[in-house]
């Protein structure tokens, strides 16, 4: 396997944009990505897009606007972890040596999609599915259940939404940028309990990019490579075999082989962005992650360890709660955000001395499995 | 690279099936092709599923009802080439090293979907697609060129119909299994001119399934391995480069890259699958696959070499126009029915000692380009 690196971010400014497709989205971010590595449209030999949302061949389609085409490109999705499943191809690709360089990028338009809404309402098509268990319902019952066993509060899950929220206030790019209090959030409209609210990620439009190459070529291109030293992505097992329900098996598994694969464990970590689609889904990822032992989450959430100038920072971008979540673009968008902070370059959001940095997504909501995929990948400056 | 051979190879009837979901047809499909290969769900080591009408993560969905779950699992969609890019990608993983065995699906439930319609009818949501230039269109284009340049009539289009029909015929998984004349083709409704429905591929429910490894596993596995001798995927480049009308560029190329990976050039072919959509294109790759030289289809056509029984049979199957296409999955079909061929298990379509043989797929019409995928892949019998 050969060292991978990203050499260029880009995203495009998230929240409602009726008037904007997926075409000036992705458009945007990839410019953005490409113009950020130096790197010109010809210089890339592979491509990979991942959106959910109709149409067909996203990759062609946006990439046809910046003089990309004729190279192979494939589209992916994997629900939410579409975008991470792009960067994980193109891992592949360039440690295995078929690629040198490529590029990843994840759009949504969900604003003009006629379906986006009944799709994510109803998940899977199954009977679980019909008779409610959609999105907050799933985070609900384990909300419930850390309550019982964490001694987990409402209050408890407010605080995630009010320092995703403090986060993105900082963040020019962020779909929301009011900073809330603990009973603004509790106030807002139950969704399913103890859920409310405004403690439920947004419908989002917007897109990511990454460019990567081998550590080589970045060297060559006179780059800032970030290193990749994990790239990992695995699908769901079944719900009957889940040891806990305050813990998912397969993000907690992904971040086990990240971190063997990486060598590095959960202390080295300066940052984290991760999957926070709805706010007490936070505390199960300290624990998965192993940025705390188990029992610890709700403690390692009130020592203020994973807020803006904590020990390790958790979404200081404000996270899928407050940044936004354009749900295929949401997988790159975090790497980005990593590198951003390994650069640093994140402003006042920045973790003092980024070194290593994980970007964790899940995705899917299936009936008989845990859910559908789950993804992370650790990033380390040189 | 490592040697990667099919050792497993599965589809569903194809056809209208409004009582079937795509669980269902994915699932029959992917247990045929386990059940072929001889080997055990918990032996797969990663999955690609490929579909593009809705919903979220297709191969998790598939695939848990076969007893597969927790491993990699990648959706890609290519538009018709969506299979052959999830062969395409699975061939990367193993040829590399990444894994040793898994399997690769396309499935459509094109009746079930409310979009499928919609969308062949609109392809991209650009302005060429919203003035007309939809899929027969397109392909009308190349046929009124193909008469002006080829010498072909409206009678030759037919023919190739009419070919598809009589192997159709002795298919049983087809979706029209009538043997046509030249006369009913050509008195069926126009649906652009000089382009006929019976010269128009159905819309299709249906699903295909391959399971892949080293060709060191397949002898320890005891399998029958049909070899892939290349494997190669592209994106088409802009409309404004087109060289000819009568030529896709991008299949050209994606099979002359593939002659050069295999070390096989057309004349060493036995048997041909190819994305014959609509009944005149089958004549454009004749010599884009170099079956043919320049202007010298319609004579190949017409001398009954690409018919049962005649030296490279093409569509043995009965194509996309008889068979049925559902979209995803025929990227997928056209490499089961060629490793058929390979096995000389295709009963009365069989193609005499057919030794090598190709499967190429097309996808997408995107307003700017010449299209959006082509794939190429050339398989061997030992």
């Amino acid at each position: 396997m050969r060292d991978v690196a990203v050499i260029g971010i880009g995203t495009s400014r998230f929240g409602k944009f009726p008037d904007r497709s997926f075409h000036t989205l992705g458009g945007e971010a990839v410019r953005k990505a490409l113009a950020d590595a130096g790197v010109a449209p010809g210089r890339i030999e592979v491509a990979y897009g991942s959106r959910i949302f109709l149409d067909q061949i996203t990759a062609q389609v946006v990439l046809r606007d910046i003089g990309i085409a004729g190279i192979e490109m494939i589209n992916v999705e994997n629900a939410c972890a579409g975008g991470a499943t792009a960067v994980r191809c193109l891992w592949k690709d360039i440690a295995t040596g078929m690629y040198d360089i490529g590029l990843a990028f994840g759009v949504e338009s969900m604003t003009t999609s006629p379906i986006a809404g009944k799709l994510i309402a109803q998940g899977d098509d199954d009977i679980d599915a019909k008779l409610g268990s959609n999105m907050p319902v799933v985070f609900a019952l384990m909300a419930r259940r850390l309550m019982e066993t964490h001694g987990a509060t409402a209050a408890d899950f407010a605080q995630v939404s009010v320092k995703s929220h403090q986060a993105a206030a900082l963040n020019p790019a962020a779909q929301y940028r009011k900073v809330l209090s603990i009973d603004e959030v509790l106030g807002s409209r139950m969704v399913a309990d103890p859920i409310t609210l405004l403690q439920c990620c947004p419908n989002t439009d917007g897109a990511a990019a990454v460019v990567m190459c081998t550590t080589d070529m970045a060297k060559s291109l006179g780059a800032r490579p970030v290193r990749i030293l994990a790239s990992v992505l695995q699908s769901s097992d079944y719900f009957f075999k889940k040891r806990d329900l305050t813990s998912f098996d397969a993000g907690r598994n992904a971040a086990a082989k990240a971190y063997e694969m990486a060598s590095v464990g959960p202390d080295d970590l300066d940052v984290v962005e991760l999957h926070d689609a709805f706010a007490p889904e936070e505390l199960v990822h300290y624990e998965d992650l192993g940025l705390c032992g188990p029992g610890e989450s709700v403690g390692l959430l009130r020592s203020g360890a994973t807020a803006l100038g904590g020990r390790v920072p958790v979404n200081p971008s404000g996270g899928l709660l407050s940044l936004g979540h354009p749900l295929s673009a949401s997988g790159v968008r975090t790497i980005c955000d990593v590198v951003q902070q390994l650069r640093g370059e994140a402003g006042p959001r920045q973790a003092e001395g980024a070194r290593i940095g994980l970007a964790q997504m899940l995705g899917g909501n299936v009936n008989g499995l845990e859910m559908g995929a789950a993804a992370v990948h650790i990033l380390a400056r040189d």
